[in-house]
């Protein structure tokens, strides 16, 4: 078994409403910065131990589809790095 | 000018409980999932102009400091990539 750690990045599908993200970059340009879109997502940081790269993969990909993101509103990437 | 992505991750710094991340790390054990422990974090995806990678990180890192990230509890590191 090796130690992995994955990281899943969860952010909402394009066209679904992120009142979050407009109201951080709002607040941005009310601090005098410039900027022409802002867009938030969740991050999760992983450790797990598996037999190869792509057996963890499997495993946080389920994790993802079961739980992390909602299929309905949200797209999400997995990456997968030895510890 | 030119057009340029920050990516800004948002992380509780080392020691700073964070309630989120249990739940969610339990509620991936009670679906069967094993996994050594589990960090979330907020990621932010900044489109802006700027004149070179170096001015749009020094602005980036400005937002960070003054609205992304609070240095009492938090860590963050910018990526800025061009568009």
């Amino acid at each position: 078994m090796t130690a992995y750690t994955a990281t899943v990045t969860v952010r909402l599908k394009h066209g679904v409403l992120d009142p979050e993200a407009e109201t951080t970059q709002r607040a941005l340009e009310r601090l005098g910065f410039e900027l022409a879109d802002l867009r938030s997502a969740d991050r999760f940081e992983i450790d797990l131990e598996a037999d190869s790269t792509g057996d963890a993969e499997d495993r946080v990909d389920e994790m993802a589809e079961r739980l992390l993101a909602n299929p309905t509103i949200h797209d999400y990437d997995v990456e997968i790095a030895e510890r």
